[in-house]
């Protein structure tokens, strides 16, 4: 950020009074802009005993196979935005049944909220985002090929509490190693 | 948002190639300016058969009590951002007991993300968003004095699980009456 998106004028680092952190302040007409972290919402959809993942069309990790997940938008609930996600990627309708992780990834500031989801019909597609989406028995999973770390977590832990038929939420923090 | 915050030119609002929402796009670089949906990060501070609440020193809502929350920063986890605003709220550190409440509240593009919180040697101050702080015992709390739905849906459900020692998480949608 450079310049005010209010008035076009140059924004400069610093810490506004009572605060504790560097903001983007406008030099000229002193409004602050906070920025925070973003929301990825989306869904863990099964079909049975398999669940649905998607390959990349787009970067980052084109070509790899993900849960259908992207930013919520302004004026979405979470499971509205998992659910848009899900025909935007996977061309299916989902009945969610709850929410499943929350993971935070504090080094990119984003948290992702999956939820449960069962595909309506069993019916599914590539949706525009993606190049194919397939149902996955457990022993099929491109472990080695999946998009994100978020993504492998999920699937993890889906198939072990899936033995126990018991899916409590879980909150972890994904942290990356540090770049040199 | 008027202007663009990379080059300082004008923004329109205008549906990117590719995509189903109007953003704000500059005119003149091009960059697409997302905005989405916020986190506000929060605890629900117990000591013993009591919860602290804050009374707001600051808008919107003033004098009214709350839950010690606020907006999650970058670079913290969920559960970062709620201890930090604990300390900030009511000068009261906390020990994380687990996530408790996710609300969405879609017209305002806020989710609020509660965890039950155990205060720590049940030692609390007057943070400094706050003009006092207080103990409840459940026949205490001022319900009509509450600063947010948010609030007064967490305790309720706190009050009603602390029977059966069992706290589920609960995610929600609040929606406020349409303002005329």
């Amino acid at each position: 950020m450079k310049y005010c998106s209010d008035c076009g004028n140059p924004v400069s680092l610093k810490i506004p009074s009572g605060d504790t952190r560097e903001r983007h302040v406008c030099d000229h007409c002193g409004t602050i802009h906070y920025q925070n972290p973003r929301i990825i919402a989306g869904t863990l959809p099964v079909v049975g005993d398999k669940v649905l993942l998607c390959r990349r069309a787009i970067e980052p990790r084109l070509g790899f196979w993900t849960l259908p997940a992207g930013f919520m938008e302004n004026g979405e609930t979470t499971q509205q935005a998992a659910a848009r996600e899900t025909i935007e990627e996977a061309d299916a309708r989902v009945d969610i049944q709850g929410l499943y992780m929350v993971f935070n990834l504090p080094q990119i500031s984003q948290v992702y909220i999956f939820f449960r989801a069962d595909v309506i019909d069993g019916q599914y597609g590539v949706g525009v985002e993606s190049l194919e989406s397939r149902l996955f028995e457990e022993h099929e999973i491109p472990w080695n090929e999946l998009a994100f770390p978020t993504i492998g977590r999920a699937l993890k832990y889906y198939f072990s509490d899936r033995q126990s038929g018991q899916f409590p939420v879980r909150v972890e923090d994904i942290t990356y190693p540090r770049k040199r």
